[in-house]
């Protein structure tokens, strides 16, 4: 059983976390979700969801860290501490999914440099300002490189999630979650029409 | 501003009630969410994701009414408490939505007799069996009849709130909102590959 670390953070968008989070949850056999911020406690996300989150000194495994973008990456940028805490995370984990604006806050640990990688369009700018040593793929659904997963904007977070069972369990596999969730699986990552 | 008030149970499916939120949080000079149980408190959704709530008794305005579907629904089916409860919420609510299971649970307060509604696909036989007297329709992304809404399975939530964003604000709004989302939209209703 494999642990999923989902790293929440103020003003998160819910479905960047929530969306791959449901997708990864429908591996129930081989994946147990947790969500984590710095200090633990109350996170609220966009459109007011307040989750409970545990400490990320209580995370017991480091296998997968999934991290959401949203407007508070726009000030975590910025903070050294959370950067610095992302970077060990990151670097202790065996994969790492990021999602929208999340790639903005990796790419900023440094450890995306020389990684390819691609992030949200709409804040394209702004993301890749963070440090031009990143490969930035713009047109893109999901980018995998080593151990780095990382989606474009919000719902491509879904897509990216089900490329990663596909590329662990088998493209049927991913297939089936999409059918359970009823969900129109963008499926070619290199097919991007927001990019 | 009107209210959108997310109904949340034990199991309920994150994605479900999530998404929709995500969709209708963008619209934000027009709506705020809360999230709300029937006794309040911490509700655990799927994916381990646990979400703190207040009772149903502090709901302030009856504006819209949010209900995901989920595995928890097989149980609240049968519990006349919270179904008197959902009951009273829909009727004082001016528009329901309801996502994937969700159905069931509204379809079991009679308030769906003689009312076209549809609901997820692979649980299909059991949600319509519920009520005989629901116009179940088969074959539809998702299903408006007067002041309800309901969805096929999971991710056609997000593409019925940003159905329910066009027959308030217009097309271009909801098209401008899946774009914010880099999210693909299935808009046409009756499209419907998994039904």
């Amino acid at each position: 059983m494999k642990h999923i670390n989902v790293l929440l953070f103020d003003d998160f968008t819910i479905l960047d976390a929530l969306g791959p989070a449901e997708v990864l949850a429908r591996l129930k056999d081989h994946y147990r979700l947790d969500y984590f911020s710095p200090a633990g406690g109350e996170i609220t996300g966009s459109a007011n969801v307040k989750i409970n989150t545990k400490p990320i000194s209580a995370i017991a495994r480091h296998d997968i860290l999934l991290v959401p973008g949203g407007f508070g990456t726009r000030t975590l940028v910025n903070d050294p501490g959370f950067i610095q805490a992302l970077r060990d995370l990151a670097q202790k984990s065996e994969t790492v999914l990021c999602v929208c604006t999340g790639s903005a806050l990796l790419a900023k640990t440094g450890l995306l440099n020389n990684v390819k990688a691609t992030s949200n369009k709409i804040a394209w700018d702004w993301v890749t300002a963070q440090n031009s040593q990143v490969c930035w793929i713009q047109k893109a659904r999901w980018v995998a490189d080593g151990k780095f997963y990382t989606a474009s904007g919000v719902s491509a977070g879904i897509d990216m999630a089900l490329g990663f069972v596909a590329d662990r369990f088998g493209h049927d596999a991913a297939t089936e979650i999409a059918r359970s969730l009823e969900y129109v699986w963008n499926s070619d990552k290199d097919h991007d029409i927001f990019g």
